[in-house]
């Protein structure tokens, strides 16, 4: 038995990177597993035309000491599922680590996971935060007891280290940081809406309106 | 038809990340069209537990604008393999831009297409650029008329931001990198050997001198 079984909980549309890029450091940790779990063994499109393939199903997936939910537009459709939502639920109950990277943490939300904790998630949902009776805190990576919440995407990478150096212990996380060369070099200054210039951040304000409108119909339906 | 044709070569043992990173960025490529191509349709398993759903083989892929290699432990394999490096050769002779990200350089230069160029590669390999007649240069992305290449693992999303700021100017990929929150907060300083602390890298050494072992067996067999 590993000491520590890890399990990300992907559905259709979801954002690939959100899940790829914990997934990649968090495989590294010594001494765990990694499941990644769906319905069902089948396929599951990601929203960039790359489909992903389930090691578990939620029906035999072994308990968790930490569970992942990553977002992405797939979420206003995964938050209405009742399996998904009762899985995340169930597993949560005895994890140690219950977390989500981007606006996978609404699915924690439905599944009631983040009632009066602290969180957040994409930049472009955080005003949504209350709807499932979370407070936002305006950081990359929130920890607030067993739950662990992470900003849009990108975060998911920031994110895992963290855990893993809580895990492991530094020199680990460092040496998995060394192994990825994660050395961020972006060419621009613009992966925060308070730093983007206004016309850049136009251009991205038509998708996020409308997913903040799918999300809120999910939510309240 | 879309304006770009862009293409990934999958196979297996690749390092995920290598590919998804610059994946999430290019498939917001306006006017663009993504392939994920490998020698058969069947699920191609990762460095992660996480196997992969390609979208086209070697034989039916369309032409490509611009092709992209990753890499990881797999690519010794795949070197050896006429199939692959045959496909990466020709599809190299009618595209725009040739690349590569992480040890996926190898593949590109066995395939003969590093041949008197400047280039990059994770960085526990650079060494053996001049095997494939390339000089390395420090830097994480390295541009040298048609031939793009990236570092280890995380610098493609580095790449693929500049590839897309290069081909849509540079609100788009500004937009891009907004939309993924790429705002990187790393917890340590430790995504190079130059600033690693020397136990951290002593971690890493053996996992890395078997590749570069198998690599340059590969390269001479």
């Amino acid at each position: 038995m590993p000491a520590i079984s890890i399990g990300f909980v992907i559905f259709p549309n979801l954002t690939q990177l959100d899940f790829t890029g914990p997934l990649q450091v968090l495989s590294r940790l010594p001494d765990s597993e990694t499941q990644i779990v769906a319905k069902t063994r089948d396929p599951v499109p990601s929203d960039c035309g790359l489909s992903l393939v389930p090691t578990r199903t939620f029906e035999d997936c072994p308990p968790l000491d930490l569970i992942c939910v990553p977002g992405g537009f797939g979420v206003a459709a995964a938050m209405r599922d009742a399996e998904t939502v009762g899985f995340v639920r169930r597993m949560a109950e005895g994890a140690r680590y219950v977390t989500s990277v981007c606006t996978g943490a609404f699915i924690l939300g439905a599944a009631g996971l983040l009632q009066g904790h602290r969180a957040t998630t994409h930049w472009a949902y955080t005003e949504l935060l209350p709807l499932v009776g979370a407070t936002h805190e305006p950081a990359r990576v929130v920890w607030d007891g067993k739950v662990i919440t992470a900003g849009g995407v990108t975060s998911g990478i920031d994110f895992a280290l963290r855990i893993v150096a809580r895990l492991a212990g530094e020199n680990v996380a460092r040496s998995i940081q060394l192994g990825i060369e994660y050395d961020p070099d972006p060419p621009f200054d613009s992966g925060h809406p308070d730093r983007a210039p206004e016309e850049v951040r136009q251009l991205v304000a038509p998708r996020y309106a409308q997913g903040r409108e799918d999300y809120r119909a999910a939510l309240s339906g």
